[in-house]
């Protein structure tokens, strides 16, 4: 029966299910090529080396295919390797949906859409709300599957979706908390402020930047898409509401080194970018403490400024 | 019967008690001396000239006196002002505490008080919980009465102490939603964070920087404080427990260059920053935006990088 | 006769037509109110200061207005000024179209237009041109007059016409030079690039910024509007023509701290951004030195990093 | 008949001459040593290894010497690189000559020769004219030889000269267009502004920098020169003309940060500046894009704040 | 008898001569022109105003001129200043020489010249020793009275030569602790390091900055004055000595965004920028704190970034 | 008899002990580890590697272990290394105390406690020189044997004391030559001011960061232990003479963005924060420069951004 990476254990002869998650293909010194290799499955990732590789090799066994393996997981410098007897694609009877081998948000795509849509129903403004129905209609698709980013946070299948909710529970509580506060904008500024990703990247699977992501930016992306579906619903683009919609956009990432073509000038805008910094932070952190020993510092994190976080002992 | 200042309406002849917040001692181009002046109490603030002051005047009517005024409100160069006609100390028998005229918390100190009360019990650490009563009990009398800044975010009576409970609340929320993290710490560092204010600021009336507080700086004041009350505790200065604690205060403004010592590198240092930054932010927009009519954009908030922020129509 | 304010010699009493370029209401020490004026023709500008305002004059003398004026050039403080004799609103029988009043590019509108629409035939790309053609056509009106900044560079009527143009004689230049070069994709880029200050501007009297301009930029502006012209055209969103003709408008500030989402990637957005450099510090710089005696340094230039210039004696 | 590089077909056996561009010395994990080399002719670059290189060999075969090289050309981890065979110095009877294997610019010594030529007559003022003539005189051999920089951009033989000469077709479009500017001042100040490169740099073959390049730079070097000149002139080092010619030199960087002792205060100086971006950029960006596939993004450019460059598919 | 500036007590009547350290001209709200004053003698400075100024008055008291003054020391808005009864130049009789009057070094310009011998004694090296002298003999004379600074720091008579003094004190102390320091090269680095100020400024009275002081600066322009020197002394332009020693004046201001062509990369360059520094500093906190009365903080500085210094209690 | 490491010459057969100063396990391509070792006496450091390790060789041979070894000084890739015959742990009998093995300072334990102690007693003012006392009592044992860095400068066995010392000197100088300084505050600033790097080192031999190192910083651990102190001597906490004290420490980094909590702001604080920069970097220079060729540039040095220096010919 065959195996979940996870449970392999040292010098264990195994058969098992698994997606490429990333293919090199290197030289040997003596000039044969070999594939470098990340194999993975929703219980964690494993690297190995394939030798020998032939032209047809290389061909088939590309970065996001799944494969059926058979090896032995052994030790190397420290790490843990596959040391691989056979290996073949996987075929159209076995389980070969590459997508059902990434990680995914602890939340179910169900859960997901449900808490969108109760916020949804919250946007008591007709502008927002149907702004962001018409756009969560248009891309809800990929909204649910994709990753928040390539790497950094929420890198998973559903992260994206699972960020905009976590953001939504914390804005909820400021609109609690503080007076003044256009909940509305609030909610539908979250609900979008990352919705441009779907464009940006190429999908929950080995991870891009698609041309449209390297050139324009998701930023800008959902802002266009914003002004296309206010046309649509027949709204004037002088509309303060749409206006200040975009303004939630454009401003999200807080500072104009960071990519933001305007810094925040409404309250509801700093709150966003505030919360996002927030719940991006405490994701980042704990996935870098998750491969730390209690008494360690973590490896550097680039989203933070390449700070180390410490793990306490208790 | 005297007035509130907000009562006042143009051209009204009136009587009134007010805190002198502000006094310059200025020169007419003819020589003569008088006094510049700003009015407060509870329900606003008005400035007004006292024209031919003695030196018996000038020594008199000093910042954070109570006076009793009868005069007339005008208007000069679109501002309202005061057209004095007599100004005298307010006697013993008078309402002439001066804290009773200053702008303080949405809430009393009892309920202040209750909520801090509350999130100390709640900090499941002997050590945590131990600093923190001590330090309390230290500076609890100032700690309820002073502002959170001289200007800027939270400068009113018990400021610091609704700053304080603002946060916490926003930290029970991160709490309930993240898991890995440790809330005793968390709310124990968002209780001495600031605290050390009530040694770098001179107090709720008038408020300006101590020696102390040019010189060292609340941060580092509390830090020092951690220690003593520690070692009060028989904790030894290597204790894992009291490293971390200080590593919060020490690390809550977040960048060296707003003067953090260190950078955040615990989980909770980070959200600890993170809702500082959250709650003073909004404090510092909403009182911005108080002063701003609907369709402009408020003056720059030096706090917020001199930043406008728009009030939008509705 | 009428003069021009140019013409004015000092003492001289005369009669006048000007546009009240800027009003500001003031109140003298004594309480009474005052008009402190600035006079504009499309000679020049001088100030003035109209005495004893009743409310109907404030309510009269907006700026925006042309008046019709009697008075005396004279010398205050070693600048000159206008003692008013007597001032009125210019009835509709004379000449009372402010625009008439405003400096203007030293070409005509049509001179203006016949060199964009030559530009216009030379982009020999369809999805280029197709784009470009909309915009003018929705905007055209507005771009021959409009300046192109509110002060800085280009501020007068006409203003962003002529810097597109001197930018497109330049790029045509950089064509001929260099090899390799997209000229259809420069050319379009050139045209487009700042014709969103036609939405993000009040116009070319008394210019300020509209709503959408503070909150959105003339650049994110812009952007939006090619996504909705390349809609109506019936172009993919992920064309790569119109992802490169939008990257060129995104990135034309060249570095994120100057507002623009992307830093340039292609080669005609970086040649984009240094013409654009080029051509608006030459403007600033000539202005400057307009107000500048030779064997002097200018005033610091706000739009050059505050950089004086020095007139050189020959 | 010997071969050029770019000339040469996968798997194909040559003989050709090349230069020994770049020549490391290295040893194999058993401890012998090899040599690691670049050729290069004026077609191109390519790379190899001569194993078990003899204590003769590595005297024989330093960087800047011509060799006659034996081999087959094949890949080697997805590159291409020589197998050598058999390779020897090349004789003084053979073509050894290292220049004529370095890459130039694409055009002559002459071709430059006569456009600097040119713009010298323009130079209508006599203190800039005879300064001008009088370093070209001192400096002209290595100016049309030497490279613009040791990498970057213009890194060939004769790159100086050209960039120079790229510069003065710019400089003289923006003397028609605008008004007041100094032509003689800007033609002079772009023929001299990087002239001091010919100290700095070792010169067109393996160019390194000198310790005059390192402790001085050619900023510095090129304004005593001036001084030097001037003096010999008989100007005195006050006159107007040679401080302007000065200031030229020692702001065409545009910004402290980037070395430049003083920032643009002159119309022309500003000028300099910026066509100095413009063509060093286009150059940089140009000779990306030639290592880049269509579709692709270049490498990171170094000189341009590590930028890539997107090179589109039409 | 004439008193000094110091010596006059409040309310006293006086005669006195005193230089005019400042002029301006100023025009009152009736109309009539004024002379804003500053008057100063080595005892220090005092302000008036002089009312009713003729066109003749405007011409005669220019800055820098010595005047005979008859009046009265009074206060005004908390300051001291003079009322004048009458005003006159001093006649080529009475003490008319404008260098008398101001501040200068605490060293006498032979205890001065008597130190700069010294140390040119101890600059054992036969390069840098003729170079030194070269250059001390042709500025001798402005060496000993300018400033070494408009305002900041040395602003006084002999201020260059007694912060070269201070200076070559420090540096002899670092070559007696430290290894291997080249103390002739450093000796000669401080003596020649602000030497160039000479020609930047226009000297002790009403200091201001020269045509080549604002295009050139005081660095470029004696890194040109070594070149010219050492040609004059038959140097070659690539001899190390003069490269080291160019290098010193190029690097003192130690970062490039301080005008410093070059960062330090000699030992003894890293040693001068920071003797320069720590000397520079010291003069501008002690004269900052003489203005500053115990228990306060002083101005802030902007030759230290803005930083205010407390002036302890004891 | 054993040698030093200094002494060997190439290819030479040699007994010797040494210290481990640095040890990693790593893996042939084979699968075998060995250890790839630094071995250091007083005389110098040399490398090695140790082949085929078992696991109770890595257990043994950890880093801070001495040896005994047996081998052969042989050239790899232009390094020496040692070919290892023969090795084993130093035995009780043998010297095996690893700090007899550290690099170390110039000056003995006994000069350094000399000096320091010298300067305490004119520390002529009681508060000062108690808290001096008491925190070298507390640490002094530390004091004169740590390092003052893990790497950088004064990074050697007693490095901490002579830096303090070195500076002590300069600062004697200071306040020799400049008026209105105190000398006590400065000296007493001088010597605590990096002693809290006795806390946040782990001590001379292969030197790291402790906990409280990462979390507090030697400059927050030391002002917590003044305060402390100042506690224990029954002072004030308000105490002005403490609170300039703690200045000292604090600001003595100089900008926020090193970590300072204050920037200087009393003269002391200024000079100290300048004569620890002036040692500092003369350490780190004359270190590099050690290791360069006359004629070369040294590496960059990473405590002086990065900067090489050069080694002149003479």
């Amino acid at each position: 029966m065959t195996k979940l990476i996870q449970e392999l254990t040292n010098n264990e002869t195994f058969d098992l299910f698994a997606l490429l998650k990333d293919v090199k293909v290197r030289t040997t010194k003596t000039g044969k090529q070999f594939l470098d290799l990340v194999f993975a499955d929703r219980s964690g990732e494993i690297g190995g080396k394939f030798w020998d590789a032939s032209a047809q090799d290389i061909e088939n066994f590309q970065a996001g295919k799944v494969v059926f393996l058979k090896g032995k997981k052994e030790t190397y410098m420290g790490n843990f390797q596959i040391k691989i007897s056979a290996m073949r694609l996987a075929t159209e009877e076995e389980p070969h949906d590459a997508l059902s081998y990434v990680q995914r948000a602890p939340l179910s795509k169900e859960q997901l859409e449900e808490q969108i849509t109760q916020s949804v129903f919250e946007i008591e403004d007709a502008t927002y709300n149907r702004i962001v129905r018409a756009l969560l209609q248009k891309y809800g698709n990929k909204f649910y599957i994709y990753p928040a980013a390539k790497s950094n946070h929420h890198d998973f299948e559903g992260g994206l979706a699972y960020h905009t909710v976590s953001m939504l529970a914390l804005a909820h509580d400021v609109v609690r908390y503080y007076d003044g506060i256009d909940a509305p904008l609030l909610y539908a500024g979250t609900i979008l402020h990352d919705l441009g990703k779907v464009v940006e990247l190429s999908g929950p699977i080995s991870t891009s930047y698609t041309l449209a992501g390297n050139l324009i930016g998701h930023v800008s992306i959902m802002d266009a898409e914003i002004v296309e579906a206010a046309e649509h619903l027949g709204l004037h683009q002088d509309d303060e509401q749409v206006l200040k919609l975009r303004h939630m956009i454009l401003s999200h990432h807080g500072e104009l080194e960071y990519g933001a073509p305007e810094r925040p000038e409404l309250l509801e805008a700093e709150i966003l970018h505030n919360i996002d910094v927030l719940d991006a932070g405490i994701m980042m952190i704990q996935k870098a403490l998750d491969h730390t020993e209690p008494g360690d510092f973590s490896d550097r994190i680039f989203g933070l400024d390449n700070r180390r976080f410490y793990k306490p002992n208790k």
